[in-house]
């Protein structure tokens, strides 16, 4: 493949070895100016340092974003919105983040004038899908740059090579056998020893919650408001997006809420086996679908149910920015209207469960049917005809069986 | 209404005091032959003594039949190989098993030479559906008499003194603020105290599971083999379908796993809160999704996900016995063809979680490609072309988009 | 079942015999008030006869309304924006209008005082479900008088012993051996000869179209051009929604389009059979669905058509006026965004058919390229990428197939 | 790309010019033994004087091979009992006839031991997706060369140069101006002057339909007689699978029918116009839906038709071998076991209409209830306890709504 022209390049940069190297092998094949950027989206890591480190490395300009509460209201909210959930386990913590920073990568390469983007994510995997996805929905000419699918830098010994061959520093802290990525809505781990799916991820990989066995032997209870279909408190304190996904990891983290382990879909044709801690969005999930409960029409719920699987693989492959997946929120949003209430949960050593759930003005259990007589909203008697029509068809097909025996 | 003419009538039967009036009730206004059918499915309480109870209330003839067997080999398994599950959380306990009695019941029915067949579910609930709607695919000319909708006994009271009048002995322990069904998938429980969605049940309601707090302080791993989609085995012992339930239960119940709080939507159009315990199934339904996630392809898996939501309903809503469930389990059981292998869980304190799986015989991750060259089956270079194409449309688009401006 | 007590009453009135007979039933078993309401759908009729007919067979008052704009406007095209189709051949041309008559029949109940509502549809179709859900969605506790479901008058000869006892006057013309509905949409044709499933209608049935044989032997081309989905303009000439309808209405029964014979599956459990003649409806679905082809992003395209079957069945059961058709009515206008432009039909002899669509504003077919370099929308060389990563896990499963051997 | 090692390779071959010269290219470039193949798909051309053009351009062996039986009935007539169609009017002509030519491909590699298999598809196209995704299902090693996608030869004027540098004979009939496939279901037009998406395709360009001017003045009946979905009589006259449609062809094509302009999405991500004449295909659908209205229930026929879109795209896509598609096919061929019946059509002048349908063993319309007593079967009183509670959670819906003003 013949290389591309590029003079400017903006780089998703995390200041770790890997982007280090990355930022420098741009420098050094493309020799085109390059801007880094870092996001804060909560991976709970001090970004600030990280300028100095990419202007050492060899970068033009630097910029660090605190993205986070466009994260959680813009990204994570509307997601949530819809229980989204891939694979019958996986929250799409890393999968929601990538087009935001595709999004605001984009924005500073219109700022800049450059005319490539590149990222550090391998050639392997979905993360490179999500963020090329992306930049095209921004600029449909842009040039890409991925290293990881053009160098030859294909072995961990060739990339320490290289960094100490151009004075880039390397950790002396040694690396952890798996690789992981985080955010306000959780933190992934995959590849390593986690690639025998037989085997239980060892205990001192989890970052954001406590072992159950460790969790407090007292179960809590936590009330959580939503205002259409978004959690607007925690036992009564209003706070922002950010803030109450903040509050509910410590929560959670705290009893040991939201570890899942799943071999899982690629978007690229294979399985891979990822764990994952979430445990803010854990929670989150269990009491909004308590606040569904009493707030959301049956066939509402029902057909948004049959449609999630599809929206959570969208989500999941990269199509955050696409004209279906901005239809099917269309839809979602719509049926948020009356998902207003509170649920109660509550939380013991690595579990959550609703225990409680009601809405002063959305509810439609047991209304009070005082301007109605009696029996005229339900007679028992009309169950008859109920039956007798929904079984027509049945009965109709069972005669016609028999007619042939 | 007039009432329908009946000569014998074959009454579904609990022993307990409902099923009592109406088996006498049903001699008193119809002046009919009255055969009482009671099914065990395992809800753990001896029937032997049911026959004489039915003799002495005026049965002219008593069926008890073992069904635990078949409950769980063909009705329950295959509802599992769809890891069938109805609003996010209720795994379909009581929905499942009324299909077997209404078809044992109709058997007798045509035994018996009966013209009519009763049962004791009231008027509001989605049992009376479940029932009916199997009766009438088993001969659409069936009379059915559903007392409840006809009779005036609409009180407490009422029952009490029709059943004081007519000799029916009334059990002297207290009548719990709840309704519940048992059998070998569930315990449920409905009605009462529970009509306030915002109380937590009382811990002394719960039946096959202890409290989590009360849960053994070690977490217990075990393993369980799938053939096709069905549990065959766990911890290496092989097991009938009702005896593998069964153990599950056991276990299940000792780790205080599978309590959950449901505010759902009924057939009939209302909301009702139900709540559920479910051990051993809570524990097999983790267990089959984790050998599925090494053995099933995705675009089975997702295809199938989609279609879970109206599969679920059809079960809910009584169509077991109906060309599109049927037509639907066709297709889910092909997706199990493969379903083989072993998971591997941890139980602790009210939870379940997978921690690891294998399949030695179909396992889709992590193949050994020794037949291909290296770069073969994956050639990092390949996802460019990959990521190019499935953006084509989206950055034709975006074209279209800013032309527009 | 006990007469309900009405006061006042508002009754969907035609002025043919059988609504006659039933407003004068209604004064005569209810003696209520009766206010009549009869809806200019574009049915062809001259309403204005009506009035003076009401008031002689006993109406209190008397409301006439042309609705045929909002008819047009608010329920047809909202619905053709979806491509509804039932059962793959009925444009639901009675299904949309009840909802609106309903909707009209109920503020006039608010108007008056009235505390019920009475229509003339019988209890074994759908008109009367269609009727009802919409009454109960505009009042939950409004009385509703079928009286189909509710007289002795179950013969022709009762009917017309009861209209002659009451002095109503029975129409000299022959009765039709069929029933029928017209409206701007349609007009249907049930019953009667219709029932012999494998007779041909006979040709004097038609009323809105030509035989294809009788039609002009010279093809007609013509152009419509949309607007967000809606149909604004016939070869260049901007028209309201009713009169547009109206016109091709006259273009397509020239031409003997829109003729369909159906045996369909009626919402209360039976199939029927349905002749239908929809023009105009035709030609408006063909050309909707041409300029889709050039602006629509192909995967909104396939997960709409996916959910149409499910959106029609809505419409054809009564559930106009639902959430989840509100809910799903929102993501099909999100995907009429960019419905811009014209198709070109040609029209001959029973069949249209499209011949070319084109969109200056949103076209997506072959945009020019000019700010790409060569190749770099679309190098054909992408496609191995795109072919490798797509069959990824199809050849990791036969690897495995082919191992279990 | 480095040229992949090929030792003998199996080509699908026409005899036109384009695979005539990759014949001759494959020989020069890699330097390796040819086999051709040929398969009989009933495109109406000779296919024997193919063997010594073959054979002269420099083939080492050469399969011709009839296919046409197994095409009719192992590929279209599946998809047929599912009434697949693609964007509404694509009858999948093309695509389902690639995966049996690749599958034969296939078996011809192995028998003849060649590790490489090659076909004429272009790169911008569906074709060499639905080639390569079957070829890699039967051998996921094998090499696939794809010469369009390789070579330098881009434009005709290099491609003459290169046939006539190496002595291919070069067809003296003008080239015209579109592409176009053809077989037993289809003729498909593509490219060159259809292009111009706003104008009419020339008349001359149709092969298999007469112009429906042209067609005769009177109009045909024809009746097609199915069992278990599969049309198996046509008047009468019991055929063959490819009998059948060889002879739906003949009687559609007199009368015009089958002509689609389309314009469509294409697997690689852009819109493409196609033109295409199904004329037997068309029938056979109508006359397909037909039976199924007095046979399917209706339940089995509204989930089915959900997923059509769904299956349909599988067919387009190239995924005819996958579980997937097999999985769906399981659930559709379970539908099709009452499809048991006959249609009769209405031909006239470029369009077939149903005018009548019955069945015998399977009908479900008014079947004889003489088993019932009156009113058992459907009571008129029974559609208002149906319509009560279909409209329950509309009424509870409304109340509550109302209460929030």
């Amino acid at each position: 493949m013949a290389k591309k022209e590029v003079k400017k390049i903006v780089l998703a940069y995390s200041g770790g070895l890997d982007t280090s190297i990355i930022l420098k092998w741009l420098k050094n094949e493309y020799g085109c100016e390059v801007v880094t950027f870092s996001a804060d989206l909560g991976q709970g890591d001090e970004l600030e340092p990280v300028r100095e480190k990419a202007f050492k490395t060899g970068a033009d300009k630097v910029y660090i974003d605190d993205l986070r509460e466009e994260f959680v209201r813009d990204f994570v909210f509307p997601m949530f919105r819809a229980n989204a959930i891939y694979e019958g386990s996986y929250l799409l913590g890393t999968s929601i983040a990538r087009p935001l920073i595709a999004k605001r990568q984009m924005e500073i390469a219109q700022i800049e004038g450059c005319d490539a983007v590149s990222h550090g994510a391998t050639g392997k995997g979905n993360d490179q899908v999500r963020f090329e996805l992306a930049y095209y929905h921004f600029n449909p000419a842009i040039t890409v740059v991925a290293p990881w699918r053009e160098w030859k830098l294909n072995s961990r010994q060739a990339l320490i090579n290289y960094a100490k061959r151009n004075d880039i520093p390397i950790p002396i802290t040694k690396k952890r056998p798996w690789s992981s990525d985080r955010n306000l809505l959780h933190i992934s781990f995959e590849g390593g020893i986690l690639e025998d799916t037989w085997l239980e991820p060892p205990e001192n990989m989890y970052v954001l919650t406590k072992s159950p066995e460790k969790a407090p032997n007292k179960p809590q209870y936590i009330e959580i408001e939503f205002e259409k279909g978004n959690a607007v408190a925690v036992d009564g304190v209003r706070m922002s997006p950010a803030e109450l996904l903040a509050h509910l990891n410590t929560i959670g983290g705290e009893h040991g809420i939201g570890r899942v382990d799943l071999l899982e879909n690629r978007s690229v044709g294979m399985k891979s086996r990822g764990v994952y801690e979430t445990p803010g969005g854990t929670i989150l999930r269990e009491a909004h679908m308590a606040v569904e409960q009493i707030t959301m029409d049956r066939e509402v719920m029902h057909l948004r149910d049959s449609l999630i699987p599809r929206y959570a693989e969208m989500i999941y492959n990269g199509y955050w920015f696409s004209p279906e997946r901005e239809m099917m929120q269309c839809m979602i949003d719509d049926s948020q209207k009356t998902v207003n209430g509170v649920a109660r949960l509550k939380l013991y050593k690595g579990h959550v469960r609703t225990v409680g759930r009601k809405s002063e003005s959305d509810s439609l259990f047991n209304l009070d049917f005082a301007t109605f007589e009696k029996d005229q909203v339900y007679n028992q008697a009309d169950a008859e005809g109920f039956i007798k029509l929904n079984s027509l068809r049945l009965r109709i097909r069972s005669l016609m069986l028999a007619n042939k025996k």
